[in-house]
């Protein structure tokens, strides 16, 4: 695709007038500013700059006139939000702030006087909010497969059984699952399980909810589509700005009787942004194509580590159940001369470890290169 | 002023490389686009459109270029939060994407275990946030003056008697003012009786807050520098979207003791943005020479007032001890036709209540026209 | 010390077997022991001395095998909540240790996800748990009537009013009234604004709680019965101890969806007492025939009222729409001599306050003596 | 019914005036009723009766006048807490409506803004509670070692990692140790173990708690005094009716810097009983003298447990590192026959499971009867 010089686009549409709401057709995706070259190695977006994201937003603006929000209410947010949740198959979406946010009200709102929710021990939710959940809403959290991805129906059901079993009524109101699991470096819960653990919630009554932040990353790895996924949940979070370089936000998806009224609570917790509509301008550019880009992506990665496992100089190690990190180790150069190296070749390597490892990342990015290409530069930058 | 042109203006700042903190010589206010020319007779701000804040956003990302945060830390974030520190004579200043997040966090710092609040009766605290204090943060909000803007040292002084005796131990943690308070159409709260209250504070150790989301507007009405308001108070809020345009965001100001840490308060209430670069930009750029530009709109509508209330078809209502809203009435005239003949000339006019009631507000556009020009316009309009 | 043996009592009930549930008809009132003559002029149960306590509670333990309870469950304690029920005409009855607890966990069960709750200003519930409710159960108490006891149902009306218009959606979910109101000497709320706030609280499907923490009291000076008191109301709590003179509890009575399962609730604030049956023991001898007893007292104080009234050394306060309590001052001897003379004669006057009032209490030992010989003690006293 | 005149009572301790406080040379362990023959060969305590209960109290109110508190404030309640605290080497006690109370309000102010607190698993704070401390204190248990009685310093080493890696803001404020265990039939935690804990808690400044329910139990088994284990932690609960037989209550010792003020927490809570007196009394008639006679109870339980291990008929199962339980079967009898005939002669079996199993507890009724006894009376109960 030929970047659309920004004159040219001034000029094409220059003459709109009036309120476009932003809908399927308007195809914000094939809006572009002068095309970016660097390949980033690390990271799950495109590394946007300021000065990328602003002129892209500049642009868009100019190819629909966005409906202003009110306090995320109205116009191009409630756009947006109903974009996803006929894209997750859900009745509702809801916008918020962040992730951290989204997660907390899911289970606030699943557990509701039902106060345990089970979460993965090693979960953002568990590991990286400051004990929110807890501390806000007063729930507990029973951390279940410490250490791993995947806990088991029979974990839950030893858990429904202890609760069951105590003094005072307690009962389980929600279920955590989180996949890929950042903390596991990409790992993906067993699907399996998962849906195990779905139907023993549906029987109990219990709530399901998806920390999908990386949800799409899952999919572009696993053909399965994020509307198949989220049909085991009734609550899906999916971050909006780690690869849909959008800034800030995410989305909640769920049944209306969870989420109606839900930005009631956004505003008591402060989330009550005034206006949300760059982001979800900016995030719809990339959300269309975006799994057709990263499967792509993905192609070019898996090449690419193929070849670099034959490499004498390079080990290269796979997650199990992973998606897109992996770590590689240059075993008799300086990470940093073959850093600069390739940087000179347009390509960002992440720093490594005191340990030697680097920790890549596939994004979008790596679609402005070969896997031909990379392993050359590779070979050239080890050499 | 003439308009910088796209053109010109890419030229100027094109050659800028590398990262250029935002920095008071850095002059954001000069930065401009193609001028708006609309008279906005309604709001605290210029009523931005996507349209226009993007092109500003892109101009200014041309001026600087911005160096980014990391969920609000570091880069032009941390450069804004010490402009604002210094600006209000405080340690420190926090980012927060909310004005109801800035009042909680202030409040729960404040208090701590000390959990009663004061709170005027008509703030937007004690009614506008769902409870969020008294629900999240466990706070006792009591409500002091029903239906004014201004509570005295003496109401204080009961509700420190009625909490010392009661049966079991309870402390009152911090006295909020909100001012001008948005319930009363911009009333402001007594000052000297704030001060009052502010040294009664000092002498307990009780934290004193102030909601000053609109403070810019009340300096620019009584020519107390927002310093030396926020001298009597611990902690100070101020909105940054509300009339420095930047469609997001607030600043929490006030000592170290209280401030350092709070990011992860701010993180357990889902208040982490991804980014914050952007809302900083604008806002700076809108912040710089405000208060210059307010007291010039103020003279305009002052003169134009004058001039109204000897017009025989209209009244006008001016707030004891008020600030940017005053009401009108038109008389013996359709105010919609007024309206739309207001429109053809570029004058805005909101909407009256159905007792023929029109609130207008003082902004910066009303620097884009004259008292006698506004004279006129409504002078024929009423015709 | 030699044991006391207690033949007597193993040949009266060694035959007994199993469970002796207490009933109606078991007149707990008949029971007794050496009686006591002192007359308390202050207070609103018997003074009971811990030798009396025990000697009753031994007594009432030879009249009936108690069951026991488990946590207060079962036995003695079931059978004395089902009494209540049916007493106060509710379909349930649960025992508290304290009426601080059973007011908050009736607020709590009435309130649930509608976090507001009107409370009189003068009140317990807003004065002396140290914000109980909005500690630990995040409930925002709003006051109403401030230094006085009534409130209307204009004053609720407002309060929903000032509740729907709210940027956030917040409900009331409660109504308190307290009555007779301990912080104003026992001044009761206007009962027919209390219906009518009752009626508007049912249209609007708000839950009624009344801390009738006296409410006997007040029933023996309107005659209006406890049920009819308690028909008004959702939950009621009464006090156990306070004149039922069994050391601790409370009752809290109401319809089985609220109270069902509330021991649960008990249990978690820590109330699960071991065991309860002592004081259901020891209430339920001072409850049967106590209306009965107290309205006698009340027309043994009531003439010495009115005769005190006409000596010219002393004064007597009563208060408006009050009950048990009366103020007298002693104007020209000194009151500690005139207590020390009453002293000898087993009429124990409390102490006066700074200012010379002395609070009198009308409670079941001004069945001791009577109006004339009291007026006579008096009269030598003073002389 | 006559009343019960107290003829001997006035005469004995008609003369006593004035307050009575109880002391360590009051001896009430001397006073005594009629004895008690049975013996229960479960339970921690004497199993005691309502009759005996009041006989037993109205007894020890002979013995001494009892000084009356207000609110648990003052008088008896006062003078035991003296006592608790110097018997366990603390500051301060106070006690508590029940071990639920007590065992909260340690955690709460123990960990106060540091909100993590370590548990076992197994624990009645974790499992039996009802989540109250995550439900009224906001605080997020940690639960260590799964379905046993010890943890290791390592995994609460582990514990302090996470914590400190986490991308909020979060602290350990409280560890809790609860030994024995119930949920692990009178198991011990490691003693060892729990003093590098100890050790390692000082060093980072976190709080350590033992729920020391049944304290005085472990102190018989295994020699070491309450107040060596107290040593080891801040705070301790000690249970006062589970085999000091007084109904209600528990003990909270520490220091004052905890403790003070600790009674309007306990206001809060809803555990302000009106009067706490008789526990107290009955309490400390138990405690003295305790240690040397369940010492010499399980002294006849041990010889007892030898005889039956070789009784063809009988398995004995001992609870390693355990304490006064003990598990028997009754392999080719009739456990309920053997029940019966045991009965017969004074001797009280509990029920066996479904699997035959049968829980002993050695509590002070042991002593009632000799192990040649015990053992004569199961091998005739057997045949």
């Amino acid at each position: 695709m030929q970047p659309v010089t920004r004159r040219g686009f001034v000029e094409a549409v220059g003459a709109a007038t009036g309120f476009t709401a932003l809908s399927p057709t308007d195809d914000l995706a094939t809006v572009t500013v002068a095309p970016e070259r660097t390949v980033h190695l690390s990271g799950d977006g495109v590394a946007i700059t300021p000065g990328e994201y602003t002129a892209l937003l500049d642009a868009l603006c100019r190819k629909v006139t966005p409906a202003q929000d009110t306090y995320l209410l109205g116009g191009e947010v409630e756009a947006f939000e109903r974009h996803w949740a006929q894209l997750l198959g859900k009745e509702a979406a809801v916008f918020m702030p962040s992730g951290t946010l989204a997660n907390q009200l899911a289970l606030r709102a699943l557990a509701s006087t039902r106060r345990r929710v089970i979460v993965p021990e090693m979960s953002h939710i568990y590991n990286d909010t400051g004990d929110a959940c807890q501390t806000l809403s007063a729930l507990t959290l029973i951390p279940l497969a410490p250490g791993t991805a995947t806990f088991t129906r029979a974990d839950v059901e030893a858990v429904l059984a202890r609760t069951a079993g105590g003094r005072v009524a307690t009962d389980v109101g929600a279920i955590v699952i989180e996949s890929p699991i950042r903390r596991l470096t990409g790992q993906m819960f067993d699907w399996d399980e998962a849906r195990r653990i779905s139907a023993l919630a549906r029987e109990r009554g219990i709530g399901m909810h998806l920390d999908g932040a990386r949800l799409f990353i899952a999919s572009a790895y696993t053909g399965i589509a994020p509307s198949e996924y989220a049909a085991a949940f009734d609550t899906v979070y999916v971050s909006l700005w780690k690869y849909f370089n959008c800034g800030i936000g995410s989305i909640l998806a769920g049944p209306k009787r969870v989420l109606d009224g839900m930005f009631h609570v956004r505003r008591m917790f402060g989330g009550n942004l005034a206006v949300g509509w760059p982001a979800a301008l900016v995030a719809r550019h990339y959300m269309d194509g975006f799994l057709d880009r990263l499967t792509n992506a993905v192609h070019v990665s898996e090449a690419f580590y193929g070849a670099m496992a034959r490499h004498p100089m390079v080990a290269v190690e796979r997650i199990s159940n992973g998606t897109n990190l992996a770590r590689i180790t240059i075993k008799t150069a300086d990470p940093t001369v073959v850093a600069r190296r390739l940087a000179d070749r347009g390509v960002l390597l992440p720093a490594a470890t005191a340990g030697g490892v680097i920790t890549l990342g596939v994004n979008e990015t790596w679609n402005r290169t070969t896997a031909a290409d990379l392993v050359q530069a590779f070979a050239q930058a080890l050499a």
